[in-house]
């Protein structure tokens, strides 16, 4: 069982699910496993409704907060586990089999982080861009021969391992493989704040003349998840690129450079 | 992944399934984990049609075994396994956290035995005679707040454990609890076979005049499962009381007792 703290602390993502019936199953899943706290990115007005008005809804689903896009929905969270069976797809991030998961998540909970979990639409699952703002993925592992799994089960099979597992951080350092120890990791949304600012940069600058490709923002998103950074270190950064961007601005607009 | 072989000897069992779209999901899920051999027990006609031809079922749910009761579903096998959530009952058998089943399970396979994992009807679940035919019980740790798992997402999670899990053996002897490190276990139909008999002799020796109970019928075959008797001890037991049978009919009969 979870402790009051992690289950505090770890949500569950439903990006554009569109079965009422099957957001109404992973609730229950959740509440079986003693989860509280659901977001729901863009869900289908009507079918949203429905589901959240049926008979035997737990309490979480009235209390499911609603956003417009995953950033949006994860904004808070230090670590976004995405998932799915990738195998159609070529990852672009680390990739945790479902059973070594558990304790990256209980030591991500330990020092102090928020975790979201972040399951995809019914049809196709998390879209490349979707995953681009994860820091890793995980996959069930399923048979290759039925890969694909209920969106309902998918949340039951996770959350079930999740609570069972105990969440316990790995004895050593967890996310040693991301190479950081560091007690405060940067939530998604500063990333997201510090990736602007380096675009407007990269646009100062000249870099990317013809403005900013929607394929470096996706790599400069995958970067920033990967480099582990943690809140003091964004506040460094920040600090640095609002310099250089006011410095770069400065010499465009043709005034004089004094420190 | 689980290995042909132990798929091959591995079972699931929907006992008195109604919902239609629960035992496709349950049908699903098995083929995600790689799961062939489904049995059915007395489903509801239209909806097990129903279920069958559903688009996209899968082809396990095609060559389900019907059957009429849990015993003949599950004679063949070595071990029985039942399901539930045990919150409002006070079980009679061995419980084991889902998270302990896959080594015991791996061990009995390992053996050479028979395994079947039960599943009860959506609304109540197994009943106490239902889990008379099990060796022991498997308990998902649920939320005690929210203890009752949907159908499908219970087959899910129990697959999920025991695909992930390898379904390895335990270091050691499996199912020392019980006290039998044997190779060949007693199949669930001899058990009865010998249960039977035995009530057949308590008959013709007056024991329990007014025929057998209920109560002590129940009481048997549980006593019977907790033994871990070999195939050999049946083998030996049921000579022992074929003879002790024959020679009670022969007094009652008032003939002369010969050698």
């Amino acid at each position: 069982m979870l402790s009051d703290d992690q289950c505090e602390r770890l949500g569950v993502v439903l990006v554009l699910p569109r079965n009422p019936l099957n957001i109404g199953a992973a609730a229950r899943a959740m509440a079986n496993f003693g989860m509280e706290h659901l977001s729901v990115v863009a869900p289908y007005a009507p079918h949203w409704r429905e589901a959240r008005s049926a008979v035997g809804a737990p309490a979480l689903l009235q209390n499911a907060r609603e956003t417009e896009s995953l950033p949006d929905a994860v904004t808070n969270c230090t670590l976004v586990v995405g998932t799915g069976t990738l195998t159609y797809r070529k990852p672009e991030q680390r990739v945790v089999p479902l059973p070594a998961l558990a304790p990256i998540i209980g030591g991500e909970l330990a020092r102090g982080g928020r975790v979201a979990v972040v399951f995809g639409p019914e049809k196709h699952g998390l879209t490349r861009d979707d995953l681009s703002y994860c820091h890793l993925l995980v996959e069930i592992p399923t048979d290759p021969r039925q890969p694909s799994m209920n969106l309902g089960q998918a949340v039951a099979v996770c959350m079930y391992e999740l609570a069972a597992r105990g969440l316990l951080p790995e004895k050593g350092s967890t996310r040693e493989a991301q190479g950081s120890g560091l007690p405060e990791a940067a939530a998604s949304g500063n990333l997201d704040l510090l990736a602007g600012l380096v675009e407007q940069t990269m646009e100062a600058a000249g870099y990317s003349p013809h403005a900013m490709q929607e394929a470096n923002r996706h790599d400069l998103r995958l970067l920033l998840r990967r480099l582990s950074l943690t809140q003091r270190d964004i506040r460094r950064i920040l600090g640095l690129f609002r310099r250089i961007l006011w410095r770069l601005n400065r010499h465009r607009q043709g005034g004089a450079v004094r420190e």
